[in-house]
């Protein structure tokens, strides 16, 4: 066993949304969004974007209430993969390998310090249009013409009581700190990681009830803001709550658009933000007193997006 | 009588194509371009974009070859209307009234000099899309959210065996010139005029076949060059034949994308391009020189864009 | 004297804005919106957007206080000057002709039941760059390479008393409705009015202090929203004070962001919004309970946009 | 000594340009560009995208002909540098320590199979803006309002006589061969690789003289495609001559933008494309007949791109 390095996680590779309902769920990332729906069985629907590689990434699961099933990175390699598992293991924590997913090979689901459901896999099978001519052959499959149509799956953002414990859970894992809320009394309330050159992968907030394993939002990424733009026109003319933005956010530098599945799950439309290529990258650290300034240009965030997590607790 | 004013011309109303393969045309403005077809009479499909006020912008007949069948200029009111046929009348220009077109009423049908059939019409069907829920209660409808989603009709671009005789039929209907081209030799290969404070709502250029009542292309306007660059991508995985672009235009300063339709007439996707609003504009005048430089960032135009027209010529 | 017509007004030709800190105000709109002096009168420096076809559209006079000095409409001939004239002072309007402005030829000011002076002119001085040999010769000067670089003066927004009063005033003029608010009560609130083919040139809202005379922006517009964004970026990081946006308006779908200058002016950055072709257009009529719902996205709009107004009132 | 993995190298970190004409050439770099010169020593002209966290990353060095002088990767850690020199001489390729170079630490200099002269460093100089106020943190300097503004270096194409040689080279530095274009006869003309998410860092494509060590362009990066469409006004506006596009490629599907630098080298603004995360990416290969079709929306790429190099040869 070697200690994990940056890189040994690859990327994010899909998110299981629990909704209490389903069909309304399937509707809105297919109709709306511009999701495709590759699979079904039992109780879940698997779909993905045109520009993503694996078969899908966003995994939405009937359930009796909303909120997180799991989400999965992909390692760089068998070995990472199995290297991840004996580390996460020797620093105590331990999950089990489950061998019958949709879509990918053994997984090792391990609940992190928040208890939420992570797992890390390496073979995963490969999205095949089944057209070989399309051509942009670089492309995984032809661009979405309808809905909002984003390329990927982005991010996803934890709730957790403790969001040092759950930093460096990840930090376990060989992802980088890349920005940091720490607030006057020295509490950490946000952490962003990262396993790419994309700003984060990664988002971890305080939790305002104080509770275990909530779920913030996921992200899926347009390439232009343009497209953020314009899928704000296409939410507001299709009854989609808007919670926030469009507007950038400071940490990240990313383009935002918030809204609720109709299972009640936040999701968010994002453009834009920085790489990181600095290999010694220092985690930016913001202030309670920046944070209170808004986001990027003013904003006030509205308080919902400070409380509301799924589930939701009483 | 009084002499027509700029103004008297409120705006290209709408335009009808002539396609040998009706079903392929239809199918191409409704699923690739993202227009929505709004009625059926006879061999012809009447189709609108999502921003336009009235019923409809563009009127599909099946024919035997392609070419224009006609197009409409809507008036500014019921008086300016008849004032303009009288008009048209004392300068040697007589058409009929045809009373029972869809979705607009009486229209004076007239021959151009390069034998275009040009309609004026004032009375007009305004498009309801019998939801008086929408949000976006200053948009005659929901934006489109599958194919290119143009707004709007624009302009239209005819070829002309004598480029000035035909200018000057405009100009007797208050369209304003706004750029020429006008060769070494004092031949004069192109014109834009407009009926609005756009740079231009009907282009005139040089027939290179020197036959009369031929098409070059009909154009439809998008808010974004961004939505023009995502209609490239469009065209290019659908096997939608691009002709020239994106590239800017010197003329009118507006961002193009040419391509062919299946029934063979030329389609443009544009966006930008700048607003006269100076009431004593002069007509910007181009050069041989000028123009052999190509388009504006330099490209040189392919050498179908100057030879191909509608309907064909042996 | 005939009944003024649509078009009578050709456009808004030029707003002078009143500055405790004219340094400041100069340096803002030159360094961070890239403006272009042009000349120097007195207490006055006149300013000009680069794609402008007249000398200049910003005045900026200094003054013990903010607020707006006038605002000027070209008309579309001299005659329509002179019946404009005649026809406000038949329904009782007088002011006077002023022959000695900069850049542009006699000019009426006339006082609106508002109290704003609002100015016409027809004779102009045209700018000229002296540089003959600019590629994009229908553009009256190059494109500004430094700060936010809009193209051109877009619209004014006052503040009334008597928002109605004010309405009908520029409905003399030949302006046409196309957008208000109109309260439960009966109350016009706001009232947006225009002079070409842009959702408006003018607006008046309701002044919360129900004082006269009173100010709340002038516009600038941009070609596309990116514009925007980028003005906000560098609005952050020069100092400047945002006080909303970019969001969409709902009215005229105009993308915006507002800020203050340094004398104390309300500054806003737009693009985008839709065009009117339609002669007959009738105003769109937004109700108290629609307002209530916020901008075009759902933005709260910020309460001093409702209060703050030029020049302040105690 | 251990095989280098992909990540040992980070990230490109500068270009060092020759040019006759080295006033012109910064001149260019610094009033159309936008970049910022940081710094001077001998010859030597250092400057810097506003984007970047290290000091700079493009040298111009006046010299009696254009061309690459070198171009300099920085490695994952200092552990990482010793170790792919150590490789690189154990696979025969011998270069030189330089231990005094502006703006970073000791770098090994190899001269590639082509030869050209390659960098590899760890130790740097990050960038400090000395102002502790700026409000996005995040971003090493304050966005720069004027030029067409590239926030980073992004790549650099060389011209080889032997593509597969040079290939195998950057191979051997845990680089990743991303797209490739292999014609009928099994020649290998163009290669991509990168170090990072992107989809290239670096291009190596086919010499049309045959010779060795000559150099093809050297891009930086905008954020919009927004940009790269305002650059090439700027550029026409500024004289500069624009070889090809604004356009799409093929290959890393980037909207890309030729120019030439005063000095005679070819410069690329560009956008946009996309990223790869899957560790186990296998070379897209695009065949003779593929290339033959040309740019991604159909745009043949004039004659002079391929075969224009610097330094020139007779």
């Amino acid at each position: 066993m070697t200690s994990p390095a940056f890189g040994d996680v690859a990327h994010l590779g899909h998110v299981e949304l629990l909704t209490p309902k389903l069909d309304e769920s399937v509707a809105f990332f297919t109709d709306v969004i511009g999701l495709r729906e590759v699979g079904r069985r039992g109780q879940s629907v698997y779909l993905r974007a045109w520009g993503e590689y694996e078969r899908y990434s966003l995994k939405l699961t009937g359930a009796s209430t909303s909120g997180l099933g799991h989400f999965a990175f992909r390692t760089r390699s068998a070995e990472a993969l199995n290297n991840l598992v004996e580390h996460l293991r020797a620093h105590g924590f331990t999950g089990q390998w489950i061998k019958d997913e949709y879509g990918h090979g053994p997984a090792y689901r391990v609940p992190s310090p928040d208890n939420h459901q992570v797992e890390l896999y390496y073979e995963t099978e490969r999205f095949d249009e089944g057209d070989g001519s399309r051509p942009f052959k670089n492309q995984p499959a032809r661009y979405t013409t309808h809905g909002v149509a984003p390329r990927r799956l982005d991010h996803i953002n934890l709730l957790a009581k403790d969001v040092k414990a759950s930093r460096q859970f990840y930090e376990l894992l060989g992802m980088r700190s890349t920005e940091q809320i720490i607030f006057d009394d020295g509490t950490e309330v946000g952490s962003w990681l990262t396993a790419t050159n994309k700003s984060y992968d990664l988002a971890i907030t305080k939790d305002a009830k104080n509770v275990q394993g909530r779920f913030h939002h996921v992200t899926y990424a347009c390439d232009s803001r343009e497209e953020v733009l314009r899928a704000a026109d296409i939410f507001v003319e299709h009854g989609v709550f808007i919670e926030g933005g469009p507007h950038k956010h400071n940490i990240g530098q990313t383009f935002f658009l918030y809204c609720y599945e109709p299972g009640g799950n936040r999701f968010e439309v994002a453009a834009g933000g920085y790489m990181i290529f600095d290999p010694d990258w220092k985690p930016i650290v913001w202030t309670q007193a920046e944070r209170a300034k808004g986001q990027a240009w003013g904003l006030q965030t509205v308080s919902s997006f400070h409380t509301y997590g799924t589930p939701p607790v009483d």
